[in-house]
């Protein structure tokens, strides 16, 4: 048994934690020690491997320093074919071509130390060596032909991470990001679309790609291409991975050319969204485990219980995600933290981290937690904090979410070359292709028909084309699908994803910009407008009317379900969570009234009006939302009390100035550029 | 050997990447085998630690929380006795005394798995059970004693932090802040003393609470209270360790009573490089190993390695923070990244970060590489972002620095009755406490005593008396302490600074503000301006000479040593790397004509007067130094261009409005407070 003998890396270097960690370990254990030389050596051999640690970090540091300054040419030389993070993966791919081919592979593995334990393994294990007691952390189950490999390069292993690192570190910044960032207003008035999309549509979209595959899979078993198991359920899960669509490039497009609002807000709406519906579907899936003889066929009581593990992980994650943005929302609100911005923000963060450990803590999925918390801390605690707070937590995110994303896109350039168990496959590739288009078609246009029987303002064709062109996959596929690659299934979907990625993310992504004209999709728009009306769908009104058009057309657009809650939301959420809104005391009946009074903050009596003007000016478009729907679709139906009727065209005055507010926060960078003398405009990841 | 066997915890739960990676490992272990009760098995068993580490995790976050909701609570109630720091200190100890005697004890650990292999442990293991093969990784050595420890609390386990942790992702941030915060004007102009403070005096004080502590061992080995070795080197480790001095307390304080800004300075660039002379002496004495019989004896070749060692270290770590600093500001001007404020603020954060890990990698220490770079940064690169990267940067970090500084206090609270190797010894205790006090008065009043020699405006007694106060101890001491407690020594001396830190803390920081009045020190000071001279020092000048006055005052203050490095700076260092200062082609020979005018940015050319005043109103109290020093010292001595001769008593006025800017820009907290119509006025972490 030669030194090198059980050099397998600890697989987590990131952040130098593991990496400090086994140099502490390595230090504690040998300064106890009495043999001198031995201690020597064992000190020698942990500061080599943080040393090498801190090498693999700094090669993806360098990684996305390149990316950043070349990102930036781009931007400067107004080039929109690639977006950034194909950039990224391009780097990555380059940096993984050299730590493959270039770097020296280490000597190989001798045969394992054999103390055969009893049944299981433990997790933790003592070894006693010589007389002095050491412990053993499991990493995992390694396959019996890896042990033998005498090609482990030392640097491949290095720049390795741990799967869980992308679900525990990356993707929650990243998520929440896109929660905090969700442009409420077109967001909620496509609410019903949006929910339909993500839910039914995912769910279409997994079960048709799940079965091609299962298909594809059949014929590859009949013409000899399988080389070990591959289930019905691994489809299944293949479809659920697939199906996370993530079009950061489209968005970043049409962000920068001011696309239509409302295509904007279905795509984002629906890949915010379905990142959440396919994590859980995926450990759905995951726990669909049938008994009896046949493990992999059908079974009803199973498939329920799937069901059942489905809304059961949704609905916990959402509640958490929701009652921590409720109590963040409920502390802002009653403590006066908003004097000193630090202390807001840190606890900002904190309690949006907390969401996160609570929903795992629970059992539910922090990833989606931390969607909705992030959603319910614009919506809710936006309002309490202090102006610099507001640009503090949503500058603080957008590195994060910035920082997260391009590492995560490098890391798969990397994986291409780096990773160790790739399995291609031609045919699962091309059946993988066809599959995830026949499932997009089948997931955007048949929705579409049903939804545009009851939509009011119809998703036109080209939109649908757009939307089907626009099922780019990116971080939550790939995070799903290196979660779990022991098996040979399990590896060659990896692979598959991987390829999916690249050619969406390059192909599809530079071909927005075209795509865009050569569909006539409406560019340069005011968020702010409503688009033109349709000949199919609305009567046209002239003249001075135009007010009262759009205002019948607001309440046309809302669906019953989303009055019902708007008003509850307006009604009773907002003034109990937020310094805005009608006092409770008005809207709560009468027996409530001391709750009322405690729960209402003092401004609301006050200056009520003046309140409602000044949050417009900084709330997420949300003021806006107050208004287009406050004064028709709630006040007219005198639900809430007079205050509100009364702001009606005031209130719509606002609105224009408050979402141009909100643009040009959102939008900083490009107003930074115009103002800077340059005409570029290209806005940074803010929607992403 | 029942399950619970080995359940010895990853000491590692944090940010959940030991966590995620435990659970990943035990998933693509389970996923592979064929035994689907013995998976479930482990898959349970892992989800079950897992949940376990995000409720630990969650301890701290509420801990974090409870002590923001307070610290708001006391800033708002105007409560000065108590500091953040000593505040989550005592949350900390709530917790901790909770988890200790509040939480069930699990079961015991049976004898260990004892596969004895050949002469030392290897850094992976694989085991081979029932056929299928396990990797497991070092964790590090456990003394025979705990084996059969019957007490082992999982909860407490599972609170422990591994002490790398400390190093390596919570000193950092707070480091850089320190360096990025420094007030440079009155840094730069007390830069002897405070290099001797830092330098001398550490080293002095190390060597004086050594040796006093090496009387106090021999002392304890008289009386019998000694029950393990104890060496010599070990004592001045422990000097090493605790002269790290960390007054955030007071600095808190002074920052709020606007006290002398001499003082400030001094104490404030004493704490922040001591703590970086405190890492590198403490390396060099673990690196003091006499060769030959008596390994503990003096060695003169050992010693000399030591300080060759020790510079080695230092003069590494600096060189590598200033290097990524300047190469940072290079980037940051030569591109037009400053158009973009998130590419900006993205690589400012990944090149900070990569000085850590560069100097890491190169075998140096990453938090002194850190500290420099910040300097750096804040010395050139701050003057080349872009307004709103600015506050972006200097935001992120103080959030960071508020976070990791706050976690550390708790966890120091915490640690007092989870850690479970405690070893208090009430006469090594006693002795500790005396000896820091001596130390500390050994490296106080002689150094001053010898510094008034050559110091004009001289440093007196009272603030002498409040410098040697103020000598608590804090996060560097603790963080230096719990890197190595494998010993009986190294764990007498934790637990002593633990002790020692608290008390510090408590008392120490409590009674600053009536040792401030005690002692006569001014407070209500305007930064900007000079203190009134002092009839020992200064001769009065009267009337009109006021402006002459402070100028001749000025140039008496630099030392010659920093005169030239102001010269070269300002004429080289500043045109190179900002857009600020004469242009290199004024100040490089001719025969460098074709590099200057490269290197020379062409603002500097066209508009290097609008510059200058426009830089001045964002510069760290940068644009003040280039005036108090530019037209008297420098331009006078006709180094630089006729374009800086013209701008002296423009630049002057400029001066002080940039100063007031910087310090509204740097107490932000304040303005906010006074804005909102109250009268307190508390000053947040900038200066800690």
């Amino acid at each position: 048994m030669a030194a090198s003998l059980h050099r397998r890396l600890p697989a987590l270097p990131l952040l130098l934690l593991a990496a400090g960690g086994l140099r502490a370990a390595e230090r504690s254990s040998s300064s106890g020690s009495s043999s001198a030389m031995e201690e020597l050596a064992t000190e020698k051999e942990a500061e080599e491997s943080h040393r090498q640690d801190s090498v693999s970090l700094l090669t993806f540091i360098l990684l996305l320093t390149l990316t950043i300054l070349t990102i930036w040419l781009f931007k400067h030389r107004r080039v929109r074919f690639l977006h950034e993070t194909g950039l990224a993966m391009i780097y990555g791919l380059i940096v993984g071509v050299i730590l493959r081919y270039g770097t020296p592979s280490s000597s190989g593995h001798d045969k394992p130390f054999s103390c055969s334990q009893e049944n299981r393994p433990f997790t933790t294990l003592l070894v006693n060596v010589s007389g002095k007691f050491f412990e053993y952390t499991l990493k995992g189950e390694i396959s019996p032909g890896k042990i033998h490999n005498v090609e482990q390069n030392d640097m491949l292993r290095k720049v390795t991470f741990d799967p869980e690192v992308f679900f525990n570190i990356l993707l929650p910044p990243i998520i929440f990001h896109a929660g905090y960032s969700l442009k409420k207003r077109h967001f909620f008035r496509n609410l019903g679309s949006i929910l339909a999309y993500a839910f039914l549509g995912t769910a279409v979209s997994c079960f048709i790609i799940g079965n091609l595959m299962y298909g594809v899979v059949k014929l590859m078993k009949l013409v000899g291409q399988l080389s070990d198991k591959f289930y019905y359920t691994d489809c299944l899960l293949f479809g659920a991975i697939i199906s996370a669509t993530d079009p950061v490039t489209v968005l970043a497009i049409f962000n920068e050319l001011h696309a239509d609002v409302d295509l904007y807000a279905l795509l984002f709406g629906e890949s915010v969204l379905n990142d959440a519906v396919a994590i859980v579907l995926s450990s759905s899936i995951v726990a669909y485990q049938p008994t009896g003889e046949n493990t992999h066929a059908f079974d009803a009581a199973a498939f329920f219980k799937s069901v059942g593990v489905f809304l059961g992980i949704f609905s916990g994650s959402f509640m958490m995600g929701a009652v921590t943005g409720v109590v963040t929302a409920l502390v802002t609100k009653f403590t006066k933290l908003h004097c000193f911005p630090l202390l807001e923000t840190a606890l900002f963060f904190l309690m949006s981290w907390s969401t996160f450990l609570l929903a795992e803590a629970c059992g539910f999925t922090g990833v989606v937690a931390v969607l909705f918390c992030g959603i319910t801390q614009a919506h809710y605690t936006y309002n309490n904090l202090s102006v610099e707070s507001r640009s503090r937590t949503k500058q603080l995110f957008e590195v994060l979410h910035f920082l997260a994303e391009n590492f995560i896109f490098s890391y798969m350039g990397l994986a291409l070359f780096t990773f160790q168990k790739h399995i291609f496959s031609p045919v699962f590739i091309i059946g993988a292709f066809i599959a995830i288009f026949l499932g997009r078609a089948a997931h955007i246009y048949p929705l579409s028909f049903l939804l545009n029987l009851g939509r009011r303002h119809k998703i036109n064709w080209n939109f649908q084309h757009m939307m089907m062109f626009s099922g780019l996959r990116g971080a939550m596929a790939f995070a799903l699908a290196i979660r779990d690659t022991a098996t040979y299934s399990h590896q060659m979907m990896f692979s598959t994803t991987l390829l999916i990625v690249f050619f969406t993310v390059w192909i599809v992504g530079g071909g927005t910009t075209p795509m865009l004209s050569w569909l006539n999709i409406r560019v340069g728009v005011d968020p702010d407008q409503d688009p033109p009306p349709t000949n199919d769908s609305f009567q046209v009104l002239q003249g001075d009317g135009l007010d009262s058009e759009r205002r019948n057309r607001t309440k046309q657009e809302s669906a019953w379900l989303f009055r019902l809650w708007y008003s509850f939301d307006h009604n009773y959420l907002k003034p109990i969570l937020t310094h805005s809104g009608p006092p409770l005391t008005t809207t709560l009946p009468s027996w409530c009234g001391l709750i009322a009074r405690c729960l209402t903050s003092p401004q609301v009596y006050d200056n009520q009006e003046q309140l409602r003007e000044e949050d417009s000016d900084f709330i997420l478009n949300d003021g806006d939302l107050t208004v287009t729907y406050g004064d028709t679709t709630i006040t007219a139906n005198g639900s809430s009390g007079p205050h509100t009727a009364t702001t009606s065209l005031d209130g719509r005055r606002t609105k224009s100035s408050s979402e141009e507010a909100l643009e040009c926060d959102l939008g900083a960078a490009d107003h930074e550029v115009t103002s800077r003398g340059t005409r570029l405009v290209f806005p940074l990841e803010d929607n992403a």
